[in-house]
């Protein structure tokens, strides 16, 4: 009898361990290293903020867009800073092409024009606004997936130092595009 | 009594020649020659469908997004060709320029790195499928904004003649960006 209460309750520890982990988030494995940041549902469908590229000569070449959950986008428009608790921001990068289908196209009309596309996708990003979970790193919790996998905590370290020079408009880079 | 009959009528005429020339679309102010199309509302907050870069060495520099209303993203999502009646797309072109802010921030972890940024919007073109109403190009109905001001019929002579290439994909040349 000892013995069946003994297992029973190491199970139910392990259970509650189990919950608890997965629940942190941080230690979950679809979710990023030190903020337990998972990817949104539905992120692909919300609104845009802005689009940009980014380019290192031989290594990057992307095409990239904002976009905000509603609470985000709100505080975009009307200027919002801080940003309110709940704010998401996702950001989408591709590998950017020529395209040259378009080129074609546009040959007839604008000779020389030289059309870029996206080809296949890199990663997304995210920030996600809690003031009192995040109160270390300026109240946004960060997260960087390739595909549905979130990268490793060394990558994730960099996160917030890399936005500390955009700490006057809270960390966002992105302006709203008109 | 015959004066003030003839005076109504002539009212009521004016007031129907000018409801019609309003409601006919291509001879009101703001909305595009040929094809009688308007800005719709809220255009701005619609769903991404890709983004892209258009270059003209030493005259154009764009970065560019595609939004689609509810419609349109359903098809493009499903596949669905020929885009369904009232299905709505809206490329929204910015110039694109070199962010010194960004890429001083970049300096550190990406030398060379090349970030380049939304300046200012250059103009908006709308897609709009009604398959009756515009039977004759496609189904499709053209639009081109600077600002709230469509341009004129020359440009809009243009459109369809150059979407025809993509008449495969009932002439829309933009992929959904996965």
């Amino acid at each position: 009898m000892r013995r069946i209460i003994f297992v029973l309750i190491a199970v139910i520890t392990a259970d509650i361990v189990a919950y608890r982990t997965h629940a942190s988030g941080p230690s979950d494995g679809d979710s990023s290293p030190i903020y337990g940041v998972k990817i949104p549902a539905g992120y692909r469908d919300w609104k845009l903020i802005a689009v940009d590229n980014l380019l290192i000569e031989g290594k990057v070449d992307q095409l990239r867009a904002q976009l905000g959950n509603d609470i985000a986008i709100k505080a975009f428009k009307e200027g919002t800073v801080p940003f309110p608790d709940g704010a998401i921001i996702a950001a989408i990068h591709w590998t950017r092409v020529p395209s040259e289908d378009n080129n074609k196209v546009l040959a007839g009309s604008f000779p020389g024009a030289q059309s870029f596309v996206i080809r296949s996708p890199v990663n997304v990003q995210f920030m996600v606004k809690d003031s009192k979970k995040y109160a270390a790193t300026g109240g946004w919790g960060f997260a960087d997936f390739t595909g549905e996998k979130p990268g490793d905590k060394a990558l994730h370290e960099t996160c917030f130092a890399c936005h500390t020079p955009a700490k006057d408009r809270d960390y966002v880079f992105t302006r709203y595009a008109p």
